[in-house]
């Protein structure tokens, strides 16, 4: 029993639009309705079901763009699992589910995959509000250990009958999180019914890093040995040393067989979670078989599948990483379409990983910091040029940010990348290890704002809000390109203070000359970018151009608006603030995030303060949350594409008119 | 070269007196004023050094209360350290920093130990803004690889010469909490020239718990192996197989040794990182030895020390857990000497922590979960009633409150109890893995606002604000011990939704009656406690009774207050503020929090989309880090005790009138 879910998501009208898999393209997928379906086939069709989910995967991501090489990985994994557990009594938890398109299309999603990521339709992650088969929240990094031990848990409290299966499927690079180890680390003390799928493809998004990765490739590269335990595990069948209830004990003692052959100990055993493996996770007879084997033994378990990302199809299996999400692309040759919607204008990202690239040629000081996101970031301009001052610590927001606090206790200048999301993960290092002492850490948050298509948990609208109070912290937003160039700019000048936050959103910004000299920028300084008599706009970051657009439809509709960008949410321009409280007129304020606490409230914490009165109205993000969509969808959902703000702008001015 | 500070943290006089440690009590600590003076002792004379150190521990901290046993127990590592390293040159990186008081009275800090902990004297934990031997903030466990790595990297990309040695000195708690493990993924990796001193003393606060510890003591309980080790060791000098230079492959050599011996591979090699011990903590001459043989080792390593906490005090040495912050005592008999203090009102902790037993008794779906903070949550009272419904997750807090989530998610009511500060390493956890599924979890944040002498790292005042921008969340701060039993009861109802945050503070409220029945609570309604006519104050939370004496005060100077309890941040009682509006006088609101984005700041944005307008003055925590210092020092420095809050409320009242 579940308490009932408040009404704090925005609602959309679901895309109810149904494609079933033709039966003549997906002989066996098309018959499959729900896992038991599945269930019910002989083991020898698994292949073939398997054949028919990547067949499926190629052909409609080439045309609805997703994440793509993560699931043609784990397919057989996905068809293993659904067979050999009663899902879904049995909880499956997949860790940031980017590998489980597989899943939702044995689950009775096949015929709505084609909305896959749109607005209204199938989230392209787990999400417990479409399914009953995803069991929690998907999209950050390394949960699931802790999520599924908690359920474990609550099925040996609640002493249920049959005994509840709890599979945790989490990545290699997932696994190296601080918070799998929390739960790893817990794992065995609670003694839970809990097993634990290491999906093994030596790939996070870029590359792996960190011992952890390099452990897991010496435990696979253990040669001789798969083939000696095979042989004793057979030998002792025949001979009838094992009974079927004694099978897990044969891969137990294989495991034992090994430490002494290799001379170590297997580091999951050191955590008193048994280990088995590494196998092959396209072996899918033998998957189904380990599976059946282990799911009855009791406490935690942890299964180490070696899986290839991209598997299936050749031009992912051999260049993975730009096929994590490639867009839209030809099924037949592999080519990837490229993007071709506004390209005169540079990429935020681009602009970042470029500017700060140069500036760390002339500047020693400079290093950059990623976790795990250096293409996502454009971190990999400045590692290509400059690999020793860049590091890429992994899946590990956390570490990233304090790590960064000791680089600059001791003199450096650190940029941390981080999407805006994802540095939640790391907020009281930024507190604690950071702010606290003041150190120059330059925080350069990706994918704020609403992100579009990744939806709920990516979007990055608590930024504003969870910044603004911390003591000393500079939270900047540039409007464009330029902008956001010369605030880099200053961010590493002699005089620079403290902690700064420079947030952007994901896509693209207006640059009028990206090899333009760059310029100081005053701290806490905004700009006025338009002139006008009824409505004061107060916009921070981005979403300006919007307010632009949307101030030229008020204009026609008779309002003239002034509209300042505020660049700056910490220090506040007083300036500015002063100029709209003589104007006197309505105020607007417009910002990419959560209108809880963010610009607005600073802006009327400032009036109060200053003993101003004026009508504000706060256009942003509500108070919920937000699903997947475009860009200008959800804008829109808010009331914080052009049209609406135009609305509420003519709206503020007829008021004061009248 | 580091930036300079800018002024956020509020500056107090600093208590400048000086106790100089009496030659005929302390001749040797006497005698030492920064750690140069210890590093022209002989090595003879290091023992009376900690004999010193451990007696003025003993002296001073009977009668000025703070961190004893942790401290009693690194004693000899401390003073090894500073023998062998040339600090301040060489960075030691102290986590959390109990037991760095040794450290304090070595580095010039003998002679203001007195004051250590109170308004203006001596920080309870490293400060860098206090000596130059305090390298990094210190506080919250486990970031002191993190930072330690930092500034190791930072080192390597400056080409230092001579090399700088970095030590991270982490205790076996710490170092099982997620970020300990991000940075121990990442030493190897980063390849740099850091020592991490495992100071192993089978204690957290309370106990230790999870697998890792487990895997320490199996470490240490490895029988027979020292002295077969020391043998060879010495059998290999004598024959002269070993040059002064080749010493520390002797000690690596014995861990392979070891590792056949055991069959086992050490977990902290299987990170790459060179493992060296467990050695005897307390042998001074030993840890000087092998700090001098392997400090010049390149690249990461970790030395693992058994020490005793409360080592040298046989009532510590026999009980640790309560002297870990004994409170003054008689250095004699060890007696403890209780609070006296305002004894008829019940702690906050111990009425959650009855309440929530006597819930859980009648309701099977409570279970309660802490992070190595059994005893400090009072969560011990329910898990010593029934201890399979109480989780001890360790020093974990991101994977308790994911933990939680997958326990509400198969149907429990798990009551997550974390410090306000502590609970900022959640907060990704709270939003990803709780709120947007909407589950049923209580965080129930003990020490909220000001805690007293704790200091900077440890006061709980960021929590409004980041927990009113999470859509869904409930945020309740009750006023005293009847509400806080209320809103508990109140919590586990059928018809309870959502996750909720109930914060209250360190120290004592308000309880008409412990046993009177429990009474459901209205979401999102708070009560009028004092009607006023000149001026509206509104105040969230214990500060209440501030508030009460506050108005006694105005009323005193003609002013007439009335005072409503908010009772819930989120969402807001409207009805109080219809009422408020309707009457039109000034308002005050008053939070034990920053006043950046918080009640304040939600106050403001409802009046503005409401049209109100009405003068507002924000008393609470201003945006700066607060120091340490007696609570009611702290609520005077803020402008939140009784007589400012007083003189805000006549200010406003006399200005309305004029």
């Amino acid at each position: 029993m579940c308490a009932k879910k408040t009404p704090t998501t925005l609602t959309v009208p679901a895309d109810e639009s149904i494609h079933k898999p033709e039966p003549e393209l997906y002989p066996l997928l098309s018959s499959i309705n729900s896992p038991d379906d599945l269930r019910r086939m002989p083991l020898d069709s698994l292949p073939g079901v398997c054949a028919d989910i990547r067949k499926f995967l190629i052909d409609s991501l080439s045309t609805n763009p997703g994440h793509f090489a993560s699931s043609m990985g784990a397919v057989e994994l996905t068809v293993a699992l659904h067979y050999v557990f009663n899902t879904p009594y049995d909880r499956i938890v997949w860790d940031v589910g980017h590998q489980a398109y597989g899943h939702k299309l044995l689950t009775g999603r096949a015929s709505r995959f084609h909305t896959n990521r749109k607005l209204g339709g199938l989230s392209g992650f787990p999400n417990p509000d479409e399914s009953e088969y995803d069991t929690f929240t998907a999209g950050h990094a390394s949960n699931s250990i802790s999520a599924a031990l908690g359920m474990a848990a609550a099925s040996a409290l609640k002493n249920e009958s049959p005994q509840r299966h709890v599979v945790a499927v989490i990545g290699d690079a997932s696994i190296s999180g601080g918070l799998a180890f929390e739960g790893l680390n817990n794992a065995a003390n609670a003694n839970s019914n809990l097993l634990i799928i290491l999906n093994d493809n030596d790939m996070s998004i870029d590359r792996n890093v960190g011992s952890l990765n390099s452990y897991l490739a010496h435990l696979t590269a253990s040669k001789g040995y798969n083939s000696f335990r095979y042989k004793m595990s057979r030998i002792a069948r025949k001979l009838g040393l094992v009974t079927d209830n004694g099978k897990w004990r044969i891969l137990r003692f294989n495991n034992s067989l090994k430490s002494l052959i290799n001379k170590e100990q297997n580091i999951f055993e050191g955590l008193n979670i048994r280990y088995f493996g590494p196998f092959d996770g396209h072996d899918l007879p033998r998957i189904v078989k380990v599976l059946n084997d282990i799911k009855d033994i009791p406490g935690p378990r942890i299964l180490h599948l070696r899986t290839v990302k991209g598997k299936g199809y050749a031009p992912a299996e051999n260049d993975p990483a730009p096929w994590h999400a490639p867009g839209c692309f030809n099924p037949q040759s592999g080519e990837r379409k490229g993007e071709s919607n506004d390209v005169h204008y540079p990429k935020f990202q681009t602009v970042f990983g470029t500017t700060l690239k140069n500036l760390a040629l002339e500047n020693s000081r400079i290093v950059g910091i990623t976790a795990a996101m250096s293409s996502g970031t454009s971190m990999n301009i400045l590692q290509e040029a400059m690999p020793s001052r860049v590091f890429d610590v992994g899946i590990s927001e956390g570490h990233a940010v304090t790590f960064a606090g000791g680089l600059a206790k001791e003199g450096m200048l650190p940029y941390v990348a981080i999407y805006s999301a994802f540095l939640q993960r790391a907020y009281d290092n930024i507190i604690h290890d950071v702010a606290v002492q003041q150190l120059p850490v330059t925080f350069c948050i990706d994918r704020a704002g609403l992100v579009g298509e990744d939806g709920v948990t990516h979007h990055g609208v608590l930024d504003l809000t969870y910044l603004r109070a911390i003591p000393g912290m500079t939270v900047a937003a540039p409007r464009d390109a330029d902008t956001l160039r010369n605030l880099l700019y200053t961010s590493q000048l002699p005089d620079r203070q403290g902690p700064w936050a420079i947030r952007y959103p994901r896509g693209r910004g207006y640059c009028a000359d990206p090899d333009a000299p760059l310029s100081k920028v005053e701290i806490g300084k905004g700009e006025k970018l338009r002139s006008g008599s009824d409505v004061s706009v107060l916009s921070l970051g981005a979403i300006a151009s919007e307010v632009a657009k949307a101030l030229d439809i008020a204009q026609q509709q008779g309002i003239s608006a002034a509209h300042y960008d505020m660049a700056f949410l910490k220090p506040l321009d007083e300036s500015i603030l002063k100029e709209v409280v003589a104007a006197g007129k309505p105020i607007v304020t417009v910002e990419d995030a959560t209108v809880e606490g963010g610009l607005a409230g600073a802006v009327l914490e400032w009036m109060s303060d200053n003993g101003c009165n004026l009508p504000l109205i706060r256009l942003g993000v509500p108070d919920a949350f937000v699903p997947q969509g475009k860009v200008p969808q959800l804008f829109r959902l808010c009331g914080m594409d052009a049209d609406s703000i135009a609305t509420a702008v003519v709206k503020a001015g007829k008021e004061a008119e009248s």
